[in-house]
């Protein structure tokens, strides 16, 4: 059994954690799997990492380009992210016919398209199923579990960050403040939480997921994205009574040649499992024309789970070598070329918070300006009665068009009966 | 491109999805996929189905051999179920250099062994991704999307008709054989309902599943088996009040080289995913030394659900055939020699039901048998005080082996104080 040469460039927390696996496992996968694996090289900056591993002489170097030319490496696997030097590194890797794994979600959102295209021609594979909810097979799933399917919607829970926020808003009655000081203490969130929070990350897995279900290209810049920053533990309150939980949902749905794609806070009804996925977990639902709804769930990050999705594309592309099948699987297809939609025209229900001054008339005020844009209302809660203060109004819509929506907030919040911006939360 | 030629036996309900899902999504499939799908044959002992389908002239035959001696089929699709003829025309289809894609859960708990040695000799595929949890892929995954790790468990709630009994009678406090009732009228049980409701359905997807993720041989009958038929009512709510959901559970367990599979009712803690598993509903939990808990939930039955496992696998195995890299992953592996345990051997915290008459010193007594057998209350319910009646008495034990709670009943049992049989149900 030829073995499979590999090299690791960056032995941080994931590149260690992918050692470690390869270095316990390696018998064991080839007695499952009939890959032989063995680690020829790795790479980092700083050796102490490499001592505290044990990485045998010879096989530490501070120059990935000692991988990158190696011939007796078959496939890289990059793991130091970051758009530069780790992109020149894929990059001249795949022209030295190595076939690469990577986790790099930042950089596969910015140019996949293109190094997908680089690997076609240079007859490599590249892989990258650690880029999206860490150890969850979801891309080996979309792309041949369910490959039988057209894929009619994702909705993705796919920024632990996030999700471990939002679960001590909704469990442990706290704000957003309080909620990120306690998830950047327990480690869930980084000092600078903005890439999470934001939801800039969960875009970066969107554009890879909804490329490969919808096999269409997609700009990062296509998708419409709100972060967390402004929820209210009001909000997360108001959701609870009505039955529904929030979270930060990643959405790609098609509707015939057109698709939407979109992360923002979203109120998922309490009979949906995805409601029931806390703490720094991932999942994603994922509604197939044949299959119907299935749902993927684990640890969206972390040491580990990375290096069990980067380990097993290492033992598929090592299939891929051994087999003389290199691009079984190609990394984008991008066969279709669908239409993407505006934020404003899409449906949805939605939910507002309104704080008006509870005078005679303000309710009947409101609803006539959603009328006149179209919008039916489903239900209301007005709590308590505080004549001439300013209270919290919260309304659920029927199914509107986002244009009609926001053009109802803006004359809405004109109102002189309206204290604040009104506060716009879609539900799924 | 070459063209992949597929022939089905079997124009059942699954074979109907699969007829008409090739019929609808080939060429979406060659696009996103690469791999152009041809029905060369479909083979059905009654041809008004064909004549329903629309099946054009010359590719209905009523002869399964005009599949099977085909030079232009490549793939064999096996969907009539049962050992016989189905077992034959796998073996006869194997031995003439065809790949056979099949959902035969039965036929491959029995022989999935042999047949997997019969396509390896004959360089060949078996593929059979729809035999467990219908669309769910979780075979793949196992296989392929976690193959870098060692899989500790795996908890399956693996048949829809005992899923669509438990949550009625859970949700709706309905008996057993009410539930039973509905489940018939809405089509999710059989007018015989002995293979679903006894376990053995369950049983033949834990072999199948066993056997991948520990690559171990199992038999039929090395699982320990128990069905829903003898659960009350009462259990069910007594389980409601101590936080737990009653479900039907396939539980494949690795320690060391020891293995435990066994299929029976089980109290799921609500904190975990599957207590919320409802309906005729499939999910697995699958937890693997390095990416940690993971679950897949799907749709475990129906037509088109099957179809999409069975239609990806048709996929899967026209790329080998394009790609020349059959066998790419065997079918069983069987490379471990696991030692598999007696249900005797097993520890598991426990759920007992006592029908006691309510004197002085009964618990005292129960106590006493289980502390000389080494087992301990973890707490009690004794709801209603009737002096002089029989009433349940419902423990709840810390971890114990099997054996001496199994002792320790059998004494329990004959207690002048006890009405009748005692209640045990493990707890996951």
């Amino acid at each position: 059994m030829k073995e499979i040469g590999v090299g690791i460039i960056g032995l941080g927390i994931v590149g260690s954690g992918v050692y470690e696996t390869l270095m316990q496992h390696s018998e064991e996968i080839a007695r499952r799997t009939g890959v032989k694996l063995a680690v020829r090289k790795v790479a980092d900056l700083d050796e102490s990492r490499s001592r505290t591993l044990g990485v045998p002489d010879g096989v530490f170097t501070k120059n990935a380009k000692d991988i990158i030319n190696n011939s007796s490496v078959d496939i890289v696997v990059e793991l130091i992210g970051g758009y530069s030097p780790a992109g020149e590194y894929i990059v001249d890797s795949l022209n030295n016919h190595k076939h690469v794994v990577t986790a790099n979600k930042a950089l596969l959102a910015k140019q996949g398209a293109e190094l997908a295209e680089l690997a076609s021609k240079n007859n490599v594979d590249l892989y990258f199923e650690a880029s999206v909810a860490g150890g969850i097979p979801i891309i080996k799933a979309l792309r041949e579990g369910l490959a039988g399917n057209n894929i009619n919607y994702i909705y993705g829970i796919v920024n632990g960050t996030c999700n471990y926020i939002l679960t001590r808003m909704t469990y442990e009655k706290m704000g957003f403040e309080r909620a990120l000081k306690e998830a950047q203490k327990k480690g869930f969130a980084e000092a600078n939480p903005t890439l999470d929070i934001e939801g800039d990350d969960s875009a970066h897995k969107l554009m890879i997921l909804a490329s490969i279900a919808f096999n269409t290209r997609i700009d990062l810049s296509d998708i419409h994205v709100e972060g967390i920053t402004k929820l209210t533990h009001e909000d997360v309150e108001y959701a609870d009574d009505l039955g529904y939980v929030i979270k930060l949902l990643a959405i790609a749905k098609r509707t015939g040649n057109e698709i939407e794609v979109r992360v923002h806070p979203t109120l998922v009804p309490k009979s949906s499992l995805l409601a029931y996925v806390r703490d720094e977990f991932n999942a994603l639902l994922v509604d197939g024309d044949i299959v119907g709804t299935t749902m993927y769930y684990g640890k969206g990050a972390g040491k580990l789970a990375a290096a069990s999705a980067i380990v097993s594309d290492i033992i598929d592309v090592g299939k891929n070598i051994q087999f003389g099948s290199p691009l079984r699987v190609k990394p984008f297809a991008h066969a279709n070329n669908c239409k993407i939609k505006n934020i404003e025209e899409i449906r949805s229900l939605y939910y507002i918070r309104f704080t008006v001054l509870d005078t005679p008339g303000v309710l009947g005020h409101i609803s006539s300006v959603l009328g006149k844009h179209g919008i039916s209302i489903a239900s209301v809660i007005q709590k308590a009665q505080h004549h001439g203060k300013h209270v919290p109004v919260v309304m659920m819509t029927h199914e509107a068009l986002e244009r009609d929506i926001r053009n109802a907030l803006t004359e809405i919040d004109t109102l002189n009966s309206i204290k604040e911006k009104s506060a716009l939360i879609r539900i799924a």
